[in-house]
């Protein structure tokens, strides 16, 4: 299945949810990450990510597709993530 | 056409690119709005913010489909954004 993960969460916890989301997606922009992914490494992202926020200040959005990939993304200015981009 | 439009743009033009995007879409979370929009309005919305984001600075992404909503979205913590929240 195809993911869209978007996070908002509190500075101190952006590199580990980074850190976590990259080990099963790729990193598109500053808080953004997509990529295709079983049920199962989904289930396992969730848990992982369950302990690192804080679901009363955090939030962390998956856009799940079980077919399609999109048509198109199209990113206006700056290219602010990407996978050549190593923190 | 379904969009979801995620931006990341400085903090004094945040107001403006929100205000502009929910002309257009559904606001869903800090920096992220989805909605069904036609290709013209599609076309209007990237022209207005044009004009308003610097180029060099912020970034927006645009993912859209052709024919399929998700097949799911389910946000872990709170839910920062929604439609009953009005600026």
């Amino acid at each position: 299945m195809f993911v869209i993960m978007v996070y908002d969460v509190e500075v101190k916890r952006v590199n580990k949810v980074l850190k976590t989301g990259r080990k099963f997606l790729h990193w598109v922009q500053n808080s953004v990450l997509e990529g295709d992914i079983s049920p199962a490494k989904l289930e396992k992202l969730r848990t992982e990510l369950k302990h690192i926020i804080n679901e009363e200040k955090d939030s962390v959005i998956f856009y799940t597709f079980r077919t399609t990939r999109y048509s198109s993304r199209e990113i206006m200015g700056i290219q602010k993530g990407g996978e050549e981009c190593i923190l």
